[in-house]
């Protein structure tokens, strides 16, 4: 089952390390640490494998991979032996980078990217191109009434308005292509009603949004583990502090809101209530490709005492963010091939704020998780009750 | 169905916690902070109401129970209110209270336990009473033939030697006088042959062991959330500083070792290995009723990215374990009344090393735990799988 | 050497916390830990004996100082025991304090401060009284051009106008009374040109400004630690959770500006340069009296390895500065007995924002106040070299 | 002032990364982060510049300089760029180290030690060569009679007998070769009194000894703070994780032994009384050449209020030993050529247990250091008052 993984800011830290982590997988040069879908209760034949997976994508940069590949080598990201190994794959792969589309309208530029899909599916003789975003997180989009219905979108993008936020567009060319999709990021992407409806109308399984790496990834197994004890956690605050580009983007105050708002969700949902205290996030140059999380929870258990937690995280995004975009890429392919549609709530695992999921606690979503590869791999097609 | 709780070490500060917890809550002067059994997954009509709960207990100290609740409250851990509104009820259960049996052979100071179990059961009129085993963790004791076999355990009771270890004579005067039983401690109890082959005969179910308040509680949520994202966890390292009566016992290095192995252990078997590093306890009389953990983890992601997490856990195991003995004290009651028998392998999510059970993740536990709710209230009897 | 200590801010934590603390060491019923006066390098007989301060002050809240202590007493700042013994000199306390001052004109309110000042010295006989404002933090105030003259401000204060900031109000009349001042707070107070010229016509001695307490003071060690082994901090950020009155206050995000911007000083001042990072100041209202600041530093060593250090600080605000305002309040009477005049650049091992001080280190700041010290009990007179 | 710069333990981590370092400052390829007598305080003409310092040393091990600076690389201590520009200087000094001396007697040992040294200091005409021990801690050795008096000691060396441990093998040999001594370990080096008498008759100075460079580097900052305020430490707890040469060898528990007394000594002397709690040393081997060590500190304020800080210290003991190396060494070169003789007690400031300091307040060693430099640099001579 020969899969496209089509990366929508394909030269981004992330996708660097997914496309170098993809081709040492093929190669036999590291082993799939970090990723899900090697996992004894995920594991099977339903998912292509990591030698069926070619990749391409789009960005507005253009530093050529290779460069963006040492730049985090010397980062401490990816290990020197395997940027110098790879250097002629990552050649190849190079070859399949578009920059940004051009055209007179939306419509126009969709129709390019539509080409630019379709055209990656043919030459490489692929049976599916999953389309992943994991460009940098976009400001909140103002409110459109096209978004609403598939029609009004249709006609708006012919005009002269920016209708759509960028991942909005990307998500729509998807759809237009028959491509399954994937948001990785806290942006709109496919999260609106026209778009969601048009993925229906083309039978399109689509899985979102923002991928779970670090501090909230812990959240969602302590919080349930304060409601299981039923402890009464009083605050909960955060402070994350990061560099990078991811950084530089989330300074702006409105990415900010939006990652921000994504991050506090477990708590309210998994505690039943909403404790005290917020989540920060500064951008911090000097701690480059990593990133520091801390935080303080105060509980009160039996009778009222007062206790507190904290704790450190110290990760580094793209390693844990990358292993997940070959997972979902996997995952949502056998969807495809499966014949399912909508939003894939099962994949709420990956997920900071899971479309149509009814969790957000990391335990439950295994467990559903689970059940859902195993309907795969046992040759499961769209009858799989995929509602939260 | 008036449930007695029969506390060993009933004057200690998990005990005294738990009955002060257990008065406020019949009176309605706090609410049920920290009992599992009150959240909606798990209460129903199978569990005695707290107002059916009756206390005693046997003690090696003489301090007031009165005394012992006033120094808890001078130490932050129960409110001076609840002492002052609660005196005469706690001068009810002081009547209840025993010093250590007496008699010249182990048989004859089981006999001893078993007629202040079974005149507590006859006063009060009680359906069944639960022995709870929160006394001073032992070192582990010398091996003894007559652990393997119940016949040579009476005969040996008989004679002059110190064949069981104190928390185990308690278990066995449990079961001859037909009480459910759970051990609370790391401390032997009813683990050994001789003694769970008469629980059988007896018809008993019975549940342990070593309470998961702290540090293990933790592991055992982030510990899985390691293994479900397929990261590699390189080394471990913990350090627990502890004042208070638990404390100086564990500065014993016998018994140390005992409660060290038990925290440990829930690495390996949810990992699927076992990281460098170790747990240590030291004693830090200043800390009184409190417990601070720090665990260092470090891990690596996708191509060997190393990263790393630290937590601190700044605790009152008095506080955490008391509503777990009243909702152990529940449970097992319940799992009698509906005719269970044997160790309780659903009740793990109370224990760091449980019995017979398969599994040291806390969201696994978790399902298991309202599974066998949910059986209880339907009625359940003991065909409820009860295997791990 | 009998002396008032006159506090602006009488029935706020820091406030009530000094009151009963200078009580109980007048009565003999708590020891002098956390205050820097009674260390054998500071002691002397120079300065005014515990048992021979007296207090009063000003505030615009009415509760009664009984009640403030019961309730610090309540949320662990105090002991219970203090607050039952003190009862009766609390009462007597409570009789020296005053609302806030009422006057058609700013100058009319001062007037009646300067009454109330005059009135206390005379009705205890007492030698100085030292003006302290411990007050709630005031927004940065809006600059008038009477503030840069004291003919000006005079004149001015005669106009409808709100010239001076309340905290400066206080100071202008503290110099109108001839009482030294000391301020403990971000808050303006005497610092403006016309009032410190003012002072200085006076002949008195000032102190400020902004109390060093928590993550200040660690800094304050730390940047030197750092700077004295020539590694280089990359970054330096900090978040304080804090709840109480204060807390509320600085959520006012004016406030936090001054606040925050005290708190960097310190950095740059030390290092000679300023890293990336910043501090926050988050109101958490669940933390109560207690305030967490954690911080993480991140610098590199020698040939550029990168390493890094994080703290937690878990502090009572009120009482690690009500002994400072003891401390403050001898030393500053003791420079007013002995003729200084001006600002008290020595004082800066109390300060996070020194007024005149040449040097942010807490080391350099101890050998300035010891040798200050010493000055003053060999019967120092203003001949002391005061310059920063 | 030419310098040679004479390593005990030539091939470890500290000494690669202080001749590496060396190399770089000669070059011009790397500044001088982490070099203490490059700061404005301390810099000046009395010191021997970098292009001066020759290096040279022993070692029982024979890896290359070359592979060991390469392994550090890949560890992430150095950076590559520097491995790679320097082989051809690396390879230089690789023909100036020398293995373990053979010999029947630890006297044939010492002389051909003797020899090493001369020969080292003729060929390259260096003006003095300073013996540096940077070699594994060695356990608390036995006591022997001959180590209270050199003429006993000489003829106990002659026999059959191990007598001295071979740290202080070393140091008896630099003293045979008229070489300045500095111990940079917790091993006994030159703290043997017949070795401390020689050294005298031999008009030497030397410094000792244990490198001060993280953890305790850290308490040398904090405890004057609480003590500075008269803060009661309750309890201050705390573990060191390292991996790497020196954890190994650390996790013998007669070494570790040595180690942590010498870590805890500061605590007791700087705040006057000792606080509860330890310090652990726990090998970890996959934390590699970095150390993290965790802390809790407990602590009372005013009125007994109870509160508390941690810190966690994540630091590269190489990269912050190797610029002290070079200090040391250029340091005690100039007090050889301004004549001083024994201990050099105002060097205080580089040592976890320094030789005759009275003080363990950095800040305070600090003020000694700046004052002896100053001293050297204005010609100062031997009648520099260097008693504690």
């Amino acid at each position: 089952m020969r899969t496209g993984v089509w990366l929508v800011g394909a030269r981004g830290s992330v996708a660097t390390t997914s496309i170098v982590g993809g081709l040492a997988l093929r190669a036999g040069l590291a082993g799939p640490t970090g990723c899900v879908t090697e996992l004894p209760q995920l594991r099977g034949p339903a998912l292509p494998a990591f030698a069926d997976l070619v990749f391409g994508g789009h960005d507005l940069a253009t530093t050529p991979l290779c460069k963006r590949a040492e730049a985090l080598a010397d980062a401490g990201v990816i290990p020197w032996r395997l940027v110098a190994a790879l250097r002629d794959e990552l050649g190849v792969v190079e070859q399949e980078l578009r920059p940004a589309p051009v055209g007179d309208t939306q419509a126009d530029r969709a129709e390019a990217v539509v080409r630019d899909l379709t055209s990656f599916r043919e030459r490489h003789e692929l049976d599916r191109v999953v389309v992943v975003n994991v460009s940098a997180t976009e400001p909140a989009p103002r409110p459109h009434p096209a978004h609403a219905d598939p029609a009004a979108l249709r006609a708006a993008l012919d005009g002269p308005d920016e209708v759509l936020p960028v991942s909005s567009l990307y998500a729509y060319a998807a759809v237009l292509a028959s491509c399954p999709y994937v948001d990785f990021t806290p942006s709109t992407g496919l999260r609106l009603p026209a778009l969601a409806a048009l993925a229906e109308e083309a039978r399109l399984p689509y899985a979102g949004h923002d991928g779970k790496t670090g501090e909230t990834l812990v959240k969602s197994v302590l919080a349930p583990m304060f409601a299981m004890r039923n402890l009464a956690v009083g605050s909960w605050s955060g402070v994350n502090l990061l560099g990078g580009g991811d950084g530089a983007t989330l300074a702006d105050p409105a990415a900010n809101a939006a990652k921000v708002q994504s991050k506090q969700r477990v708590l309210g949902e998994t505690l039943g209530y909403v404790p005290q205290g917020g989540t920060r996030i500064e951008y911090v140059e000097e701690l480059g490709d990593f990133k520091t999380a801390w935080d303080l929870i105060t509980f009160s258990g039996f009778l009222g005492t007062g206790m507190r937690m904290e704790f450190t995280w110290h990760g580094c995004d793209s390693a844990l963010a990358a292993p997940l975009v070959l997972d979902l890429a996997r995952l949502t392919a056998a969807a495809h091939a499966a014949g399912q549609v909508g939003p894939l709530a099962d994949l709420g695992f990956f997920f900071k704020d899971p479309l149509g999921a009814p969790t957000h606690s990391l335990g439950e979503q295994w467990a559903r998780l689970t059940a859902f590869a195993r309907h795969l791999h046992d040759g499961g097609d769209g009858d799989h009750d995929n509602v939260g």
